[in-house]
């Protein structure tokens, strides 16, 4: 009986203490959320602030009589209006404003025809208008091109168009509908645009950047560490590091989306910090797939980090001394691309650890000719042989990256990294100056380098130019 | 003189001539996107059809009366609501009701809070609940979770809250309006549900499934055809077909977030056809997590049909036979697998191609040991060596793809397949009965089958219960 009771205590308390639990567990990943990136907390109080000035329309007298019950509509505007990054704010009251305008107008055109018909022809005129606008209009959504950058205007030309011809018996009372429907849309959307662009900005374009420059970064990360993961063997002959450290490149795979998302929000914004208002945004695009290509290469290349059949220890260290080069000449290239791309600078920094990593390419080439040959079991040196071979597939990739983020720094407009000269650069006296590099598959891109930027330098850089926050975790648009 | 009248002439017509075929253009460009997919066709008459209907309210009288100016919300609501899928349309229209509700309700209780608060308190509370609650609520939709499937009704929240709290002096007043709100917009919302579900519904599970379904063909397809791209070789020692008919499979590289949307708007729909309320629409994830990682090796697989080094003929002649076997039973089983999906049904028929497979890999590393071993030069052989190598691990992946499939066709309670006797399963009886797969990596998935199925057939099959038309060109919640 005392242990029945016991236990019914137990049970009864156990209710609370697992809602307790849940409670916290949910408090902990608010916490962690606005931790992640602060600027979410920094939104919030934005749409709180732009929300509480338009509602307070309502109690400025002069200004409620003068648009009346029309003032909610700049409420239900800042609400949908306001999103998280300039860029998405931008576009989309762009879009409110400019569909607002065209369909208003439209509008009162078709209202003004159906009136002319008399009383049976108006309301049959005034459905087939609607019946057909909606449909032209809604078939217009499905072009891609549309899609991408007006859909949100679409749909309120819809929602307009619909509303000023239904509503409203006599031409002067739709035309006064319209104007007021106008000028408290733009007095919301001016609100909301106000309030994004000039309290701590969010530039969609900054995030697309960095994002960008990440994820060569992410690559880099991975090509250095490749050397402990695969050659540095423990006492069973497997690889010591199984290495979830390296696994940062595997969102690169699939942030194709994300980037043509963000891509297209950017073209909003106007310039900012160094960004022009036409930056090569689609630039970006560009070196974000030869990013996404090299990274297709290393899901391979990972794959024998964590492969069960592996080359025994013997076979791999004949290759190891040039595949370690290879890894970590492209890893330092990628980071220095990277280290570029983020400072907005040009600079040939990379070309030295490029032409390092051909260089090495062709010497594990005459390694595998001459001794790796000499092993007589195929299948044992095949892993071995399919690592060396996807090594020259990520210098190719490299390069291909390199072409793209010089062009990007072409068209772009880069500045010319400062000339300097540091120990490391002494060290490497074999390399003399660099020269441009020459694809493998031709030189199907010119860099120009100036001669007096062709040493490179990691001290003394010029800091930062942009902050190394990089996830941005909402891709606006996706709540209009 | 008259040449410069005649090229005057010339210059005026080049004008609208330009004009005239950019027209064109731009028609058969809608042509062939309606030709895409008919269904957009459908979707638009849709569109027209339910807002002519809620447009037509304004001229019933009693309704009209009943609602007054507050009809628009139903305008509003159908624009906004309507989507292409029934998932999406489903999804927002309950979002937009519940939202409407909740916040209704708040917002009525606030404004009871505010007005006792005497006529100073009153701005300042309303404006004080209006911040708090729009940052609030702003905060909640950056959680995942709540982002991808309730977004919507978040916004809505917000903005129902903020009108009800800020329009209408007295409390009687707000109440009337919350409910002619809440019921002009449960009117708008079942309208938009009831054309999208009723009138050729969309339904974006089924798209969802037969996405999937087509991705592990399309896999199938590459290796079918790998061995043309590979083996057959010109008379310059290249492969003759550089196959862009085999490219199909890149579209599943980048195809994971779009299958995410898919997947989250089709667990708002109800059941229909096969498809049960509760389907394992995460189970598809599943499946289609495991196709990209195959993708992810052919994408290797493919650099080599267009490499510009290769082996020589002579090498690849070695391993031609054992490679054509793999790549081709493995296409065969992934066909296998997607038409099982496609139909719903489980069936076993995939098994003896992987088997095969498996067999000609142990033979291909026989051959290698025997025969590609003698050759002296790596350097020609590595390339063949990887190929080899990735396709093993294409069989492997061509497993788990199975495992996938069968654990997806044992929780969605796919029926069995009728057991039929084909001529091909004749021509194989060598392999004796099917018997389940184990995984190389231990049996992490168990397969139930019926042994009177384990035979497989390819004619007389049952006609395929979902149209093969896949692409979902829009993925809604875009436009809200």
């Amino acid at each position: 009986m005392v242990s029945s009771n016991h236990e019914n205590a137990a049970g009864s308390l156990a209710f609370p203490k697992r809602l307790w639990g849940k409670i916290v567990g949910f408090a902990l990943r608010l916490k962690n959320l606005g931790k992640d990136d602060p600027r979410r907390m920094i939104h919030c109080f934005k749409v709180g602030l732009a929300l509480t000035f338009v509602s307070l329309f309502y109690y400025f007298k002069p200004l409620y009589d003068g648009f009346g019950l029309d003032t909610m509509w700049s409420i239900l505007t800042v609400v949908v209006v306001f999103e998280f990054s300039v860029g998405a704010t931008l576009g989309k009251g762009l879009n409110r404003m400019l569909a607002t305008l065209t369909a208003g107008a439209l509008g009162i055109g078709a209202h003004r025809l159906a009136t002319l018909s008399g009383e049976t022809g108006e309301p049959i005129l005034i459905a087939l208008f609607v019946f057909i606008i909606a449909g032209i209009v809604t078939f217009l959504r499905f072009i891609p091109q549309i899609k991408a950058r007006y859909d949100y205007g679409m749909m309120v030309f819809i929602l307009t168009f619909c509303l000023i011809l239904v509503s409203g018996d006599r031409d002067e009372e739709v035309v006064r509908m319209g104007f007021e429907r106008l000028s408290t849309i733009v007095i919301g959307s001016c609100a909301a645009v106000f309030v994004c662009t000039f309290i701590c900005p969010v530039w969609i374009g900054v995030d697309l950047h960095n994002h960008i420059a990440t994820n060569i970064e992410k690559l880099g990360n991975f090509l250095e560490g490749f050397e402990d993961g695969y050659f540095k063997i423990s006492e069973d002959g497997q690889p010591i590091n199984k290495s979830s450290s390296l696994q940062g490149y595997k969102s690169v795979l699939t942030s194709s989306s994300k980037e043509e998302i963000m891509a297209n929000l950017a073209k909003w914004e106007p310039c900012h910090g160094k960004f022009r208002f036409r930056h090569p945004w689609n630039e970006y695009l560009k070196v974000g797939s030869v990013t996404r290509q090299c990274a297709f290469k290393i899901e391979s290349l990972n794959h024998y980090l964590t492969s069960e059949i592996q080359s025994p220890p013997e076979v791999r260290s004949i290759i190891q001394g040039e595949c370690t080069v290879i890894s970590s000449e492209c890893g330092k290239a990628l980071k220095e691309l990277a280290s570029e791309v983020r400072k907005m600078t040009k600079s040939s920094a990379a070309e030295p650890h490029i032409t390092n990593s051909k260089a090495a390419a062709e010497n594990l080439k005459a390694v595998i000719r001459s001794s790796l040959s000499k092993h007589c079991n195929y299948l044992e040196i095949m892993q071995a042989g399919a690592v060396a071979s996807l090594l020259f597939e990520v210098v190719k990739c490299t390069e291909e990256i390199a072409g793209a983020a010089h062009k990007l720094a072409s068209l772009a407009h880069f500045k010319n990294a400062k000339p300097r000269v540091t120990p490391e650069t002494q060290e490497l006296p074999s390399q003399g100056a660099v020269n441009p590099v020459s694809g493998i598959d031709g030189a199907h891109h010119v860099i120009t380098i100036d001669p007096s930027q062709s040493l490179r330098g990691s001290e003394n850089s010029s800091p930062p130019v942009l902050a190394p926050r990089m996830e941005v975790q909402t891709l606006e648009m996706s709540s209009f």
